[in-house]
């Protein structure tokens, strides 16, 4: 509804509001354009052998020259995962706090990314920038570092909170900046965009410190080792690991790539404090007593190739579990991961740890608000619009239901999809328009494209496997002069069924029979007939359904 | 440990202590033999294209002259479902009460077989079967009909108590037989086998009535349809969906094939009561109001294929949702379907309908007895001896726990492993050697074996796809006449990386290139040196790991 007088705001989410990850928001302006995150999603069970998945973000690389930056709430992959693969494409610099911007630049060098600019900004400072004005907004979130955004428009206020929940005890003193926010909603915020994540649930979620207490009460209770599973980036939990291990006089390891790293770069910009002589190396883990050691390692998810994965297994080379060790997963379990992390804990056990996790032990708090925090927010905030961001399409409307609840009008709730641009004028608001979106599947180092079709295929190979026909066709004369020959992958257990190949060789060569002369002159018309010859024998007799390839070959 | 005048008694887990599903254990004393469930499991993620997993029961079939009984505590496929591939092997009766055997016959009409005697019998009831006598014990459970074993033997009394809670108030009011299993108590119990499945949760399981009051709840406030999805055997749902509907003037209509046909068993057995014209058919629907309907449906699981599935997707020809129709999951999320309930919540919600579900309702409740239950059971039966049955490791170590609290020496708690022995004898009890068995896959018809080494095949191809190559030899002289052509699936989008394909047979060529004259005289030397070519290309250049098959044909 563009006039010619009037420029409208433009904000278009790229990802984060079908799925959970993928976060990524573009809030545009006439030739004023910025990014708010650039995150990605760990791939779902139906994308095999997928490493990750990021945003469509085509629309930018088609407005590249009107990007002035990006602004990156906080350091967790599904808010910064996509960013190496966003700036192959376009240069923009990037705005963020300190520790996410450390844990940026770890991940860029990761993929030699060398020449963006890295802007450091310190929560309550404002970015001039085009038409807008960012201004940093301290959030608390189970990451240290975390801002929302308070955005200056030529239109009016928007607040992005970013990943939030409201801790009033932070491990690191550092409060919710409840005054900032309540102030945008003083002045007359035009729209809020508000995490979602879990809209799901009632009540208020705990504080980090929480957690504090149901380690004080293992470590006071534990004369063996004990050893901690949790997210690399989760620093207020390392930090209360070792702040409760120094209290009961236990040295700390740490062991897992991520781990270290994180440890390390929030060590060097004093976010995590340790006391001297209380990191040591995995190699002293034989020099010191069972009781006075706590080990923090990676894989509370399970993952195969993790820390964890490899005690559980008993495939580390210097942990091994016995007798007396407890093993503390002190992490949400994702949604995907149950049976993964309950074969790690039935190993556990079975090697004798005594095992403490979600549903048994109160060792582990969301990071994200929950109901009434959310309603608290939409209070001090008092938005005209409102659009429920990170979440499956449940939680956006758990969300829009708090909001109209909290008073804001339904007909100002927008519950968007990726790539539907929202249009703010100075006469209204209006979704009009959809802008290319999707999801780009990165496999390996990303070369080589992988399509619905390609997963199609792989989910297709997965169920049954593949069964090649093999035929040798003379060059000129079109004859058949060899085959079939029959080959097969994640089909049967060739060995055992040497009788089912034969006769699937015999259906192949009795279906071939009938052609004139043997000369094959249209290879894809013999090509369909040998595959839904095949196809239906198989589904027949043996009621599978593998992929079926006849190769006619010419020599 | 067995001499010539001592007859020892054998107890022989095939399945169930490693895992949730596959329930099946022997109990043999000399020639005689009785199983005691034939139960299947549903594949985990990784079993690909695996439709169900049954016990490895070779043991059996070995011994199948002393086999003189099945016994079958309930109706669960977890506990019959393996009992089609079991009497394909050896003939013998089944024992199980109406509803159980009701339910069984109608599995094994499905695979042909019916030259089995199904033998009905009523809880308190006994069966004298060689030296054993079988008394069915009533257990409350989330089927009807369920029950638990008192066995007597010549070296003494064995309590099994199937799968149970303690529902002091179940809604067909046949209550757990609490007065047998204290009798079992005072005669002196040998050996109790328990349901270890929720040990690790503390306290008591709700009663199944209360999940009447959540469901009065919302009716009571519903003017839209109401769509309940919930597990087709569990009758007492049912039963509460229906008595629920007539209180509030609703129909009730059933959809999906696995709830009709139980229903209609359950009705014709007495055990489920429906008021005349309450039931009706699914072409009606058109005929009643909103606020006149309950639909109850099959796919709680979000199975791909189920009504509730193909109703969330828009693809059910009949039932369509619309903005007021609630939907209920009255069903637990088992580990492993969350993400794919998920999807259908959000499908449900985004065309209009409310979506009750565990998380946000309390619309379920367990069918498996919590710490508590299990504690009073050891106290009601008090035995010499205790297996944990029916979970994952650390479920069985939790009730092993358990039972440690409640007075059983840590002595004769016995964790055991699929296919331990058992044995129990005059003068004591050891576990000392092991049968055969394991898992066998169901793909299909169960023709054609699936091993480890075709699924690994399955894995790898479901990740990378696969790449063949293809080269013709002359048949005589060996000399290379055609090829190398390079055919992929599930590896890369091939119409958009073509400039891959043609490197990728650049790379296979110039491996052939340097083999003298072109002869190929040992095939096997050159498969394994293009595979290895290429598998180094390719995981340097994109970080893949296809399969690679690498064919050379004669002609």
């Amino acid at each position: 509804m563009q006039t010619e007088q009037q420029e409208s705001l433009l904000v278009i989410p790229l990802g984060g509001l079908e799925e959970v990850g993928l976060n990524m928001t573009i809030f545009q302006y006439a030739d004023d354009l910025i990014i708010v995150d650039a995150g990605l999603m760990f791939p779902e069970e139906d994308m095999l052998g997928i490493d990750y998945v990021i945003p469509d973000f085509s629309y930018i690389i088609e407005n590249k020259e009107k990007v002035k930056g990006i602004f990156v709430t906080h350091g967790h992959e599904d808010h910064t995962g996509a960013l190496p693969f966003l700036l192959k494409e376009i240069k923009a610099p990037i705005f963020a706090t300190p520790l996410t911007l450390a844990l940026i630049k770890e991940k860029l060098k990761e993929h030699d990314i060398t020449d963006i600019p890295l802007l450091k900004v310190k929560p309550r400072e404002t970015i001039k920038i085009g038409v807008f004005e960012v201004e940093f907004l301290r959030v608390t979130h189970s990451i240290v570092d975390g801002v929302g955004l308070g955005i200056k428009t030529p239109l009016g206020l928007i607040v992005h909170t970013g990943d939030f929940k409201l801790d009033p005890t932070p491990v690191d003193g550092e409060l919710m900046d409840l005054h900032k926010f309540s102030e945008y909603g003083e002045r007359g915020t035009l729209l809020l965009l508000s995490d979602s994540t879990n809209a799901e649930k009632g009540g208020f979620t705990f504080s980090e410190k929480e957690v504090r207490r149901a380690f004080e009460d293992i470590f006071s209770k534990t004369a063996g080792r004990i050893i901690i599973a949790t997210f690399a980036s989760n620093i207020h939990r390392i930090q209360q690991v070792i702040d409760v291990a120094v209290q009961y006089g236990r040295k700390v390891i740490m062991c897992g790539r991520g781990i270290v790293s994180n440890a390390q770069i929030a060590l060097d910009l004093g976010y995590l404090r340790i006391p001297t002589n209380t990191w040591i190396k995995l190699e002293d883990l034989r020099k010191v007593n069972d009781n006075e050691i706590v080990i923090i390692v990676t894989g509370s998810q399970g993952e195969p190739m993790s820390v964890m994965s490899r005690i559980a297994m008993n495939e580390h080379p210097h942990i091994k579990i016995k007798e007396g060790d407890i093993v503390i997963l002190s992490a949400r379990i994702i949604p995907g991961n149950e049976r993964a992390i309950g074969r790690i804990i039935n190993h556990l056990m079975r090697r004798g740890a005594d095992v403490k996790y979600e549903k048994v032990s109160d060792i582990h708090v969301s990071g994200h608000a929950s109901k009434e925090e959310l309603k608290l927010m939409m209070n001090m905030v008092k938005p005209k619009y409102f659009i429920p961001i990170h979440g499956e399409y449940r939680f956006l409307k758990y969300h829009a239901n708090l909001a109209k609840k909290s008073g804001i009008p339904e007909e100002n709730i927008f519950i968007l999809e990726n790539g539907e641009v929202l249009e703010i004028t100075e006469s209204g608001i209006s979704r009009n328009s959809k802008i290319q979106s999707g999801r780009i599947f990165i496999d390996g180092k990303g070369i080589g494209g992988v399509r619905d079709i390609v997963l199609r295929d792989r989910r297709r190979l997965a169920h049954d496997g593949v069964v090649i026909i093999l035929i040798g066709i003379e060059k000129l004369t079109k004859k058949i002069v060899s085959g079939p020959e029959i080959i097969s992958r994640g089909f049967i257990f060739e060995d055992a069924s040497q009788d089912i190949i034969n006769e699937v060789r015999a259906l192949m060569a009795k279906t071939l029979f009938d052609i004139e002369d043997n000369i094959i002159s249209d290879t894809s018309v013999i090509q369909t007939k040998l595959r839904s010859a095949l196809k239906r024998y198989l589904r027949d007799t043996m009621d599978r359904r593998p992929m079926i390839i006849p190769i006619i070959m010419e020599v």
